[in-house]
């Protein structure tokens, strides 16, 4: 049975019992110099990634991924803080990178991305709440774009910008449906020019995918500038540098390019940095924090978002391939909840033991084995144990697990931290030292209909694609344009592999249907949208908001 | 002669080139303790005011405030910095308190808001971009309110709000004219309650003024609570209360509230906390910065927008009021082109010498004078020299204030820092060992349109003030709302004591024209406004944003 002592806590009652260490201790015990940390505060440190020691071999990235989750939960980065910390309490010098939370959907329903129970990055309530600034340098830069763009149309519009055309948004890190479809400029000739305009949350900011995949201030303005903002009334692209604006977007950005060090419960080092969405984006940590962290560790253990369908699809075809940071292992976290759903059980049973529903619910575990194998890489399964599940039914993976040669251990992070992932540590260990023919899945220079098939019938099982009449206009623009070999990054429900979010277990055979195709061509990918999708959240009839205060003694109530 | 050693050198050349003290030596050396003192970067520093010794007598307040501003603008802040350093290099434990600069701004025309030439307070980029991140918090906590809001409306709506009549705005802290009128919404029943809105600047957002007004986290907590968001159906005031919005927006707030601690290029100790608008809000830094700095100094230099008619009124009737922080002494600062501009000369003949356009000009600051008088304080004349100034028009004024007892002094503080400044700083000594009867002007007890018209004709020199239908619309919402006994906030143009930019002098008589009345019942204050106001600027043509950028060392290029 797991060990789950101070279940009745929440994380913010258990992240405040934790006892931390300076940042500057945790800094030195992860090799880096006292001239590369910049403290924020006393438990948060900007490093200067110009100012380490480039020269040491780097370090072998584990990913954690998962199988298709369920609206409960997988725990995956609780797992990454987990496996990090029993890692480096096996001797591995070990670092820790994921991304940083969103502060707008904390206001709503979501729960803090910092982790859970034993296994949490620290501090909890500042990482959860405005950080070191990082999404707020993002919305600025942002949104001096967009006054730019708006500025440019009111003083003559040399550039002829079509201002129906203009693709790119305001963004703002909150929860504010109201913001998703507003006019603007209204009021006169001296308050600009009417048109229709948006904002759209912070994390689904094109200039976050560009932080995200930067891999130094030269690239990041490089990015910036080839950022596509809209079209001319000859619907011509034009870009951020026609407008001039990347230098001044990239001053805003510059300090915030720097990873920001925070430590775990378990005193674990972790680069906790850049926060994009895991749909109309790659869902991963800045590939500057990953590579800062392989230079200081020989084991990085960082996190994309969904399942291996999605996050890890997009970490190895767009993140790696930028950042050269290729997966060792990918850690597939299952739960036996997820395995019960998948496997037929209405959600109101999954608190009964019941190891058939497990046993079929292992369909869509395999396939997400299938295809990290795919990639050329040997995936673990990380059983993320929840104090419900009986021995018989994790048996039932594990046995699962060993019959078909797949690595496994289960593991109790929650309860536990690093103790309860010493298992699961010594199989990542082993998997790691273990040969690698990484490669992404399909080459640039395909045409994109052809990447996007691809996707389709060697990731999620499908039979074809269907694309909308405006799909295939944006695809004949993307030809036209020359944006051909760019990677491709499917927004699609993350809850099955088909397009159909009710469709669990082991969908295939279906056909995925594409509403729309859009360009990012400064974080140089193609965006392909499967059904409804909103990049601005709403907030709930009672907003966690309304629970959220500060005490006497100054401290963070209500954040979980 | 003035010395200008370097006047051919940018601000931000001649800050790049300081050696700066780490800030823990700064923090050392006021007297702050280690544990009070949480660094942001190596040159920044939160100071946490709880952790401090309260038990030491509070310093005294040199508030700095000026004439009539002229559009080539008086350089305040830099007399702030110089004679911050010149009372420290005398011996006299000092520490400057300066509002934070907006952003928004500088990407338009203006520059930075630290000081100037050798009288700045650094890391100068680091302040004028995005510093601790204050001005995002306030953003952050001023949107959640609106996505509260707008979010109770689509729910239901349960208390009422009248969606025309909602009076907060949203907030960013960017030059965006477009974003003054907007309708937001749109899109369908899933998006919104479609209704009329705008944004503001952050500087004008009430949150900001609350924020500087506030004397630690419960009244921070308690103002934001008592801020009127708009009305219901039957015109009733809804409050941030009603809502219960106040407990996550001081959430937001709680780390942004502790001052920011940096350095003069002199090394004198400086607190940067807090930004609002001078027009719609009272114009000072942050009242726990100024009372921070009264329990580690001796004497506190700090500083209020535009002349003393607006600033210096503002500080003394609101601030000084609910902070009790009164002034010792207030310098007047005056510049000879100022001066020949009030005298009445044309804009293109201000760099020739013309004596009697010095004198003329006089009349505009005795008028100032006799405002701080008004106050129970005594003045201090302090003329900031620039390099085409002679000796000649410099004599004028200091033979003028010797003649009517006014205490007066030249000081080069652009071109020499604090060694420009040694004169100045012993009369200031002077003046703040005198007898002081500071006195608001106002009983708050008074009806609002008396307090207006103790205003127009005491400080402004006035004769009687005019209505629109609205403002009397608001004024008696006001009395039926049992808000009369608030002070008052003018927002007026800082070129002439009158509404109108255009009298310059010593305009006097007129009658003042007001618009619009707006209660601010959390900052604790009636705006009235007179003429056009705009609380959202634009950019213009060519903006300032288009020279910045971040060179190969990733330092900062094109701020000013």
């Amino acid at each position: 049975m797991a060990m789950t002592p101070e279940s009745d806590m929440s994380d913010l009652a258990i992240a405040a019992r934790a006892t931390l260490q300076p940042i500057s201790r945790i800094a030195a015990a992860a090799g880096i110099c006292e001239e590369a940390v910049e403290p924020y505060g006393k438990y948060k440190a900007k490093i200067d990634p110009a100012l380490l020691d480039s020269s040491a071999p780097m370090g072998k990235v584990v990913l954690v991924s998962g199988m298709s989750p369920t609206p409960a939960g997988e725990g995956k980065s609780t797992m990454v803080v987990g496996l990090g910390d029993a890692l480096a309490a096996a001797g591995t010098k070990t670092m820790i990178a994921l991304r940083e939370p969103s502060v707008g959907p904390s206001f709503g329903m979501k729960g803090g991305a910092t982790g859970g129970g034993q296994s949490q990055v620290l501090p909890m309530d500042e990482i959860n709440l405005h950080f070191t600034g990082d999404f707020h340098a993002i919305t600025s830069a942002n949104n001096l774009l967009m006054a730019l763009i708006d500025n440019h149309l009111q003083q003559g519009n040399a550039l002829g910008i079509d201002p129906r055309r203009i693709t790119f948004k305001r963004v703002m890190d909150m929860n504010d449906r109201s913001l998703r479809n507003i006019v603007i400029g209204l009021g006169g000739p001296a308050d600009g020019m009417p048109r229709d305009a948006g904002f759209e949350i912070t994390a689904a900011s094109e200039v976050m995918a560009v932080f995200c995949l930067a891999t130094g201030l030269a690239d990041l303005r490089a990015r910036l500038g080839r950022m596509t903002l809209g079209y001319t009334y000859a619907k011509e692209p034009v870009t951020v540098d026609d407008l001039g604006a990347a230098g001044a977007m990239t001053l805003l950005l510059k300090d915030a390019l720097k990873p920001n060090l925070v430590q775990s419960i378990g005193g674990t080092p972790a680069l906790i940095h850049g926060g994009p969405f895991a749909n109309i984006a790659h869902g991963c940590n800045s590939a500057i924090a990953t590579n800062t962290a392989r230079t200081l560790a020989d084991v990085v253990v960082t996190e994309a978002g969904f399942g291996t369908d999605l996050g890890a699809e997009k970490f190895m075809d767009i993140k790696a391939r930028y950042a050269e940071c290729p997966p060792a292992t990918v850690v597939v976290v299952a739960t036996i909840r997820a395995l019960k759903m998948h496997g037929g059980l209405p959600k109101d049973q999954l608190d009964q033991q019941n190891t058939e529903a497990v046993n079929a619910g292992l369909a869509n575990l395999a396939r997400h084995v299938g295809i990290v194998r795919k990639f050329g890489v040997e995936p673990v399964i990380g059983v993320n144990r929840f104090t419900a599940d009986t021995e018989a039914e994790l048996q039932v993976v594990t046995q699962w697990a060993a019959a078909n040669g797949i690595a496994c251990a289960v593991a109790d992070v929650w309860g536990q931290g690093g103790a309860g992932a010493q298992e699961l540590a010594r199989v990542v260990l082993r998997a790691i030292e273990a040969p690698n023919n990484f490669a992404p899945l399909y080459a640039l220079e395909l045409p994109v209909e052809q990447k996007i098939l691809m996707l389709v019938q060697e990731i999620y099982g499908g039979a074809g694609v269907d694309y909308s009449p405006r799909a295939k206009l944006m695809l004949e623009q993307i030809h036209a344009n020359g944006w051909e070999d760019l990677p491709v990054c499917i927004a699609k429900t993350q809850y099955s592999f088909s397009d159909d979010p009710q469709l669990l277990g082991s969908a295939e055979g279906f056909t995925l249907q594409i509403r729309e195709i859009i360009p990012k061509t400064g974080a140089g990918f193609i965006v392909a949208i499967t059904g409804a999708l909103t990049t601005m959240p709403g907030l709930p009839k009672l907003p966690a908001a309304m629970h959220m205060d500060v005490d006497e003694q100054g401290n963070a109530v209500g954040l979980s």
